[in-house]
């Protein structure tokens, strides 16, 4: 039987689990699921089913083992590195109709959900009794929890509170055989072997997340933000390492160049300080006793370094019109360019200055604009590389400019994705930044869950077929051009 | 062959590996590390080697891989489950040799050491600088990093700070094949099966850890410790409650009942209030000005809950005494009672009430005292159990009761251990806190790293033959006895 032959020949049997609505084969249908937030990978799923319970998932999953079918698991399909992108030979499993908040417990301080749950949406349901989740990728609004465990999402706020990986308890999972398995509880650690921590940011290859317990966090009693506009990008990368120098962590320590400060006037009409080589986010969150007197020492310290201009935002209007710049950063550099690539990738923070300037070095030989817009505290950079896809040779011109900067990326000691994932998009990077004991490590450990390698097969570790015989060796795919309809990152 | 010849025949590769210094044949020798912490279980190791390279770890353990012999690491044997347990057909790896502290990097927030370094060591390597590294096991003079890493440690302070886990960013380790592998490095995330937070509390089932890259965190600016004094366990709990229920989140909020304080009272004349049926010690820290205004909150919320006495420690020297009998209660309980076990469980905080008097109720019915002495803050349970080894049957009936406690910490949702680990001591009781699919998985996944099954075999994870063939069944092996010469919590 082909492929496709025996897909076809499952779907009675995937109507029997998930019903008759629970099962897309129909090409107008299958078509909304062909990528995720990187259009430049798109392929048609080969069925797409929409389970509504744990034992649904369970069931699909079993039936794809049993035939030897690869499935490709996806929450809203907001993701940056195609790990979500479909198989013709394969199912589609669509958290989607699992969106249930199944327990808000605030004496335990922990919230359990299903995978389809939108990550704002547990916040929403927390927030009257005073606790918030502390993991806000900028596509909270829209993107699942379960999508968020994949790819041990980040946010803003990860230089203070961690990634995904620091606030879930418990994970109840369908590994790639079809066991409904339970890992952790409400508890904080659990014995035996930390498995939460190994299948958060797994991307889906070592089964789906289909009931999640996260921490809760008690909302802090204040926020403050303060913007910092300098002359350049040295000026304000010294006041970042100056506040940290001081002790001080903020919530969030956010910056933008001028070209990204410009893309996103020309989109939001933002309005910050005019002349601006450099803007810095600085929020700080906790006891008001704390915040009041760390704001005084982060303003001086700014000062000291040069900030020409200094706001201070104290209540949520105030905030909301100092983030609109940096949120809406990605899809405004629509407006200055036809194209562009988001980059995503970590340097060690005291590494930040050297790699800027690379960065501008790379931009200047190349005549390829890079904006740049990033987590300032934790050395999370996020280059925007700009290029006009009507010019003959200008979209290589960027794919090279970005694959070099996750090359220095790697030799500054830091790595090639922060929170965007590996997916498909940097499978051929993984070489670069591994040996291949290491990766043959993390292929025991996924044969491990996956003896017969249906889980997302060919995302995440690199394979011959996809990234040719030679350890490093690149196929050289990139994305030329994210959507840039929604705030991505 | 058998399999003392195949050990013997492995020594002149093992001493060309170590040098000669680095191979212990002899049985005196050998005696010294025929157990960890809990002296109740104890072997006769085949072979000792101390190893002073990474390489030379990564060397006798492929020499194990290729004659199939178990080998067993040790790092200080300060353990409290048996993790450590050698056996007589088995080389043991002891890392007493690896202690350097190879980098102190200040910019990036991060200490580099070799696994044999004490904890204490890395904060006393830092503090000049001002950090210090957080998982503070009451062991920390003497046990080591490596040995914190296998169990996960955690300490007074994980409350606020967590355990081990979250302070480690970088691991070098040899797999039980000897590969030398590196997992992470010195940025927060890094791309791939985040196999750092699964070998973290491996309980050196997956090898051995040889290079540890760890966060250091800024000292904080100000510590202040309260000690209140309560008529009993319920108000001391009702304290803890509504500290938590404030928001507040102490560095370490501690508990201890009258038998305990009676305990450290006979040991080290710590001079807790007199009549107390419970000490709370609630540690704060952070901002001075954070600090001040939690302290005087929390006070108030103490005399609310009905603290007849309260007292303030605001430097070293005053808050060395209030913690001095908290940290002196296991050993000083052997002031009060000829034998005692020490049991580690957790519940969740909401259950913590009802847990401790279903323990005095099993006490009361068995005529076996029970000291309490706990982490409070996160439910983490140190139950003391007390009884006359020279009186017939009493061992039996202190088990029981010991094992009893386990029983309620998972019917009230918690876990078996909290920090302790499981071991060979607690490995009959994963059955009664996971299914068979859940042990299945972490079976496949320990296989993954170890499929000829020599990394510290017969721990951790049960086998028929160590607990019978029926899920749940109990061999009934519990420490009789622990050591109670040093602060082991």
């Amino acid at each position: 039987m082909s492929q496709s032959d025996t897909l076809h020949a499952l779907v009675p049997d995937l109507r029997a689990i998930c019903g008759d609505d629970g099962v897309l084969t129909d090409t107008a249908q299958r078509r909304t699921y062909e990528s995720d937030g990187i259009t430049y990978h798109a392929e048609l799923p080969g069925v797409v089913v929409l389970p509504t319970t744990p034992e649904q998932v369970a069931g699909v999953v079993r039936l794809c083992a049993e035939h030897g079918v690869p499935f490709v698991p996806r929450g809203s399909g907001t993701g940056l590195s195609a790990g979500a992108l479909p198989r013709a030979d394969g199912v589609l499993i669509v958290t989607s109709r699992m969106r249930r908040i199944i327990e808000i417990d605030i004496p335990n301080e922990r919230a359990v959900v299903e995978p389809g749950v939108f990550n704002l949406d547990v916040t929403r349901a927390a927030a009257p009794h005073g606790y918030y989740y502390a993991p806000d990728p900028s596509s909270q609004q829209v993107c699942s929890v379960g999508g968020n465990i994949a790819e041990n999402s980040g946010g803003a706020h990860c230089l203070k509170y961690g990634f995904t990986v620091n606030h879930v308890t418990g994970l109840q999972i369908v590994t790639p055989q079809g066991e409904l398995v339970e890992l952790g509880g409400k508890a904080a650690d659990a014995p035996g072997y930390d498995l939460i921590g190994a299948f958060i940011g797994s991307e889906g290859t070592l089964g789906i997340a289909t009931r999640i317990t996260v921490r809760l966090l008690r909302s802090p009693q204040k926020v403050r933000t303060l913007l910092a506009a300098f002359d350049g990008m040295d000026a304000g990368g010294r006041a970042v390492s100056a506040v940290i120098g001081a002790g001080v962590l903020p919530a969030a320590i956010e910056m933008m160049d001028a070209l990204a400060i410009e893309a996103a006037e020309a989109a939001v009409a933002c309005r910050y300080p005019e002349g601006a080589g450099a803007v810095l986010i600085v929020e700080l969150d906790g006891p008001a006793a704390e915040v009041d007197s760390q704001f005084e020492q982060v303003t001086r310290l700014c000062r000291d370094e040069g900030a020409f201009e200094l706001r201070s935002a104290d209540d949520p209007a105030e905030r909301t019109t100092i983030w609109k710049g940096r949120k809406s950063a990605f899809a405004a550099v629509g407006r200055i360019s036809p194209a562009y690539i988001v980059q995503d990738g970590v340097v060690p923070r005291t590494a930040l200055g050297e790699v800027l300037g690379r960065i501008a070095a790379l931009s200047a030989e190349s005549g390829i604009r890079v904006a740049n817009v990033f987590h300032a505290g934790d050395g999370n950079l996020h280059p925007l590389v700009l290029f006009d896809d009507a010019e003959p040779g200008a979209g290589d011109r960027a794919e090279a400019v970005s694959a070099a900067i996750l090359d220095l990326c790697i030799e500054a000691g830091g790595s090639i994705t922060g929170e965007h994932g590996v997916g498909v998009d940097k499978v051929c990077h993984m070489p670069d930044m591994f040996g291949p004991d290491d990766l043959a490590a993390m292929d025991r450990f996924r044969r491990a869950f996956d003896p017969q390698g249906i889980a997302n097969p060919e995302k995440l570790l690199p394979t011959p077929r996809l990234c040719g015989e030679r350890p490093g060796a690149r196929k050289g795919v990139h994305p030329l051009v994210a959507s840039g309809e929604a705030e991505l990152f």
